[in-house]
C-alpha cells in the first residue's frame, strides 16, 4: 500500500525538486503538488512538469495534503509551517529535509502545536541549486535519517519512512540531537572547512586565483565541489547546529595544530601514523556503496 | 624529433608507472628502463610489461640513458640520484616528478654536481599507490611545471617540456621557490587538512566510526578520497616544503578562526559572503577544464 496519496512538496529546490521526480517516477498514482515562495521557481516548475499542480500561495498546497515535506533552508521552517498551519488538515502528516533535526523540531513544534510532526533528513546532494538541478535517482542507495520526537505517532513515522524506501533510500532512525552530532562531523565540518580553504586561496597575495585553478587538480578542486553549494541554506545549517559545529570545529582545530607542530619539529612519524589510519576509512566507505571506488571518483574528461 | 631515445624511470609507483605507459603508447620507438628499490614491485613490473627492461640496480638502469627521470619521494630524491652518479652518462638530463621542487633541486644538485638538472612536476595522481595504479592517459589535459635552476641549459629545458607535452600534458615554466607556494596551497594544504578531518572523525566517542562511513555522503567522503593518498609520499611533502607549508596552513586557521567566530556570534552576513564568493572558484576550475561539470563530480553507482 502507498504511504501517501496526496503529497506536497514545499520549496522546490535541489532536494524538493528531487523528491517531486522521485515521487512521480516510483509512485505514479501518487498526487504530487508543489509550491515554492519564489515566483521564479514556481514558473520553472510548471514549465518542467515537476508535479501536478504548482500554486501560488502556500496555503493553496496543502489543503488537502496527507504529507507535507518541507524543503525550505532549515532556519525558514517555522515560518513555512507557520504559513500553512491555518490550512492543514487536523490528520495531515508534516516532515522536512532539513540538515539539522534538533533545531527544525523545535521549529516545527512551536509553530503546529498537537500536529503529527515526523522530520526527516535524506543525506544526499549535489553542489547545485534550484529545481533544475533536481534529478529523480538523488536518494537511491543513500541514507534517510528519519528523528522522531519521543512522543511520535509509530504509524506516522512508519509512513515516512515508507515513503523514502520507496525512492531508493535506506532509512535509519536516530535521536535528534545525536543526528546533529554524527551530521556535525560528517556533514557540517567537511562544508565549512572547505568553504574556508576556498576563501584562504583566493586572498592570497604571492599566488595568483588564476594559478589557483590551474593546479588544482593536485587536491584543491576536490574542495571546491561542495564549497559551491547553496550559500543560504548552509549559513542556516551553520547558525541552527551551533554547538555541535563549534564542538567538531574545536577538536578538528586542535588535531590541525598537533600535526602543524609535527611538521615543524619534523616528526615524520606522526605524520606516517596518521596518513596510514585515514586510508582504512575510505576502504570502508567504498565497501559500504557510499562513493565510486574508480580512483579520482571515476572522474575523467 | 622525439626528445629522448632512451628514457630511464626510477621508482614504479602511480607516476612512474603512469609515465612509463604514457611514454610507451605516445613514443613506441623509445626505449624504457624501470627500476625500483623494491624487488617486489620490480617482479610486477617485469609481469605486466611496464618497460622494455627492468634492472636489478639503480645503477644498470641508467648506463645508456639520455634521461632519467627519478618517481621516488621527495625526501630521497637525494640518495636516488647519489645510487646512480657512478653509471650516469656525461650528457643525460636529470629530471624529477617530485611535489616540492626548492628542496628537490637542492639534493639532486648535491648529489650530481655539474650534471644536467630539470626538475619537473606533473599536477596529476589519483589516490591509489603502485605500479598496478597507473595508466597512460594520466598526464592528458594536466599540467606539468617544469622549474630549471636559473643556469639550466635550455635545450635541455625544452626537451623535458617537449616529453611532458607529447605525453598529453602543458608545461609551464616556474621558479622553484614560486612552484613550492603554489603547490602549498592548491595540493599540500588541501591533504593536510583532509588527513586532519578524517583523523578527528574516527577519533570521536560520541559518533562512532560506523556512523562517519554511513553517512559520509554529506560531503566528508570527497575528502576520504585525497586522505587514502600514499602516506610515505605525503610525509615527504610536508617535511621538505614546510616553510611554505606552515605559511598556508597559518592563514587556513586564521580564516578557520574568524569563521568559528561569525557562528558563535551568529553573524550570518558574513557566512553568506564567503560562502557566495567561492562558487565562482568552482565555476572557474570547471570552465578551464580541470574538473568534471557534472554534479557530484559525475559519480554515481
Amino acid at each position: 500500500m502507498l504511504p501517501f496519496a496526496r503529497v506536497t512538496i514545499i520549496g522546490l529546490g535541489l532536494i524538493g525538486s528531487s523528491l517531486a521526480r522521485a515521487i512521480r517516477e516510483t509512485m505514479p498514482t501518487v498526487r504530487v503538488t508543489g509550491y515554492d515562495a519564489d515566483a521564479g521557481v514556481r514558473e520553472i516548475a510548471r514549465a518542467i512538469d515537476l508535479a501536478d499542480d504548482v500554486t501560488d500561495t502556500a496555503g493553496a498546497s496543502v489543503t488537502d495534503a496527507d504529507l507535507v515535506v518541507l524543503c525550505v533552508p532549515v532556519r525558514a521552517m517555522g515560518a513555512a509551517a507557520t504559513e500553512i498551519a491555518e490550512d492543514l488538515p487536523a490528520d495531515a502528516i508534516i516532515s522536512d529535509v532539513g540538515s539539522c533535526k534538533a533545531d527544525v523540531l523545535a521549529q516545527l513544534n512551536a509553530a503546529l502545536p498537537g500536529r503529527r510532526v515526523v522530520p526527516a533528513h535524506p543525506v544526499a546532494g549535489t553542489e547545485n541549486s534550484g529545481p533544475e538541478a533536481g534529478f529523480a535517482s538523488l536518494f537511491q542507495g543513500r541514507w534517510c535519517i528519519v528523528t522522531p520526537p519521543a512522543d511520535a505517532d509509530p504509524v506516522a513515522v512508519e509512513r515516512v519512512s515508507e515513503l523514502w524506501r520507496r525512492v531508493g533510500a535506506d532509512v535509519e532512525t536516530m535521536d535528534p540531537a545525536h543526528h546533529d552530532l554524527v551530521l556535525a562531523v560528517t556533514s557540517h565540518l567537511p562544508h565549512l572547512i572547505a568553504y574556508t580553504i576556498v576563501g584562504t586561496a583566493s586572498d592570497l597575495e604571492d599566488v595568483t586565483q588564476s594559478e589557483v585553478i590551474k593546479y588544482s587538480a593536485g587536491g584543491f578542486r576536490d574542495f571546491t565541489r561542495i564549497a559551491a553549494s547553496d550559500p543560504t541554506m548552509w549559513r542556516d545549517v551553520f547558525l541552527a547546529n551551533k554547538d555541535a559545529v563549534l564542538e567538531m570545529l574545536q577538536r578538528f582545530s586542535e588535531d590541525l595544530s598537533a600535526l602543524q607542530r609535527a611538521i615543524r619539529w619534523n616528526d615524520g612519524d606522526a605524520l606516517f601514523n596518521l596518513f596510514t589510519r585515514t586510508r582504512a576509512i575510505r576502504r570502508s566507505i567504498i565497501e559500504q556503496g557510499q562513493d565510486n571506488p574508480k580512483p579520482d571518483f571515476g572522474r575523467r574528461h
